[in-house]
């Protein structure tokens, strides 16, 4: 079983997330275990503060080392496998698909939340294994970026996803993006089904859905292109994408 | 004010975030007001059903158009503004801080969260106005990236940053990674601030921290400073910060 602990000032956030949907599903199967602390009980000094002020001036407050170095201290303890300890920081490496599968082998996953603040560097020096962005925008605090981090992960733990869920969400699996998709009815209100999709040929249902994957790929992330092998077929269409956006 | 809408079948995922932080202290405020509409509630079928099965075949369910255009536009009559409609999907556009500050600056925001998921084609061509991705990872639906997505919203705004949340926590704002930041004590069990952010010298703190700064930014994401006017004191640090790592 994962073991997932979060250090954070505000563990009420954390509840009502790990108690919906897959999160709760994978703890309610022994997949994980979720704990969150907050690290302001192990503040030693006496009004429990965790920040204080910046060396050499300036806006703000930091959070201090021991109330952190303590709480990991204590976690550590409760579990035999050494943990990776994730740092949620616009600083960190840009979170991808890879870093969530290679965060779910682990037995054991420490993520230290700040909130308005940073942290003092010798939290990031001594502590930390993994320091994550989850993208190039700035948040509250760690809290919601830790929340996405700890999904990723643990719906990829053996077992965690059913038959609910589908490879078609994995809009990254294949290198391109997803095709577009229809259910019933074949006509709402007007706006109608492609044709190939209720044709019941699967060669050219195949062949559209490919086709419109690549399209869409070709003109929202092109970047995703460029790290791929592209068939005959695919450098025919690319033409035809190209020739169409210069009409 | 800033209305905020969500439709999600995941409705109490949402309550424990709206009320902490940053973004209950903006509704107190009356800056933005928060409603988060279970589309459940819309569909028209006599089972409630919000899915169906694929045209063309394939694993998983979609969400259906009926019951989402419905919701919309009911939500639409509750507010005079034309309002941004956002689709939480991987395919969408990368979201990055210009997105948060261009959505900070409308009237009424709704946000549609798949869960497992994909929507029907219509949803996207016929109600939605932007597309939104926090990242390429796959998450379980997109009721957090669209939390992250609000809380990188109205942090921005007039009015809800107060005095407690500081520039310094704005990593991009500058275009550079933040400097290394200490707080006390000087010597936490052994672990020594640098002697520069302790001199009381301004001038010896602002180039350490800018170099800093900068050396960061160098080591972590150089694909920042592509963007980036280069001073003729940086291009001496980034010579110095080259030569250093080839040793």
């Amino acid at each position: 079983m994962m073991r997932i602990d979060v250090l954070s000032l505000f563990p009420e956030m954390f509840k009502a997330v790990f108690e919906q949907s897959i999160l709760k599903k994978a703890a309610d199967s022994g997949s994980v275990s979720y704990d969150v602390t907050n690290f302001r009980d192990y503040a030693e000094n006496k009004h429990q503060r965790v920040d204080d002020y910046l060396y050499g001036g300036g806006a703000g407050m930091l959070l201090m080392a021991q109330p952190i170095f303590d709480a990991v201290a204590a976690l550590r303890k409760r579990s035999d496998s050494k943990p990776r300890i994730v740092m949620m920081t616009p600083q960190g490496e840009r979170y991808q698909q890879r870093h969530a599968e290679n965060l779910a082998k682990e037995d054991h996953l420490i993520f230290l939340c700040g909130h308005y603040e940073g942290f003092d560097e010798r939290i990031r020096e001594q502590l930390v294994t993994d320091e994550i962005s989850i993208g190039d925008y700035v948040l509250t605090g760690g809290e919601l970026a830790s929340m996405v981090v700890i999904d990723s992960v643990v719906r990829l733990l053996p077992g965690v996803l059913g038959n609910e869920t589908s490879a078609h969400t994995d809009s990254f699996s294949n290198g391109l993006l997803e095709h577009p998709q229809y259910t019933r009815p074949a006509d709402f209100r007007g706006l109608k089904v492609p044709d190939a999709l209720i044709s019941g040929n699967h060669a050219l249902v195949d062949e559209w859905r490919h086709k419109e994957s690549l399209r869409r790929t070709y003109l929202r992330r092109p970047d995703l292109l460029s790290d791929r092998d592209i068939t005959e077929q695919e450098a025919k269409w690319l033409e035809e994408f190209k020739r169409e956006s210069e009409e």
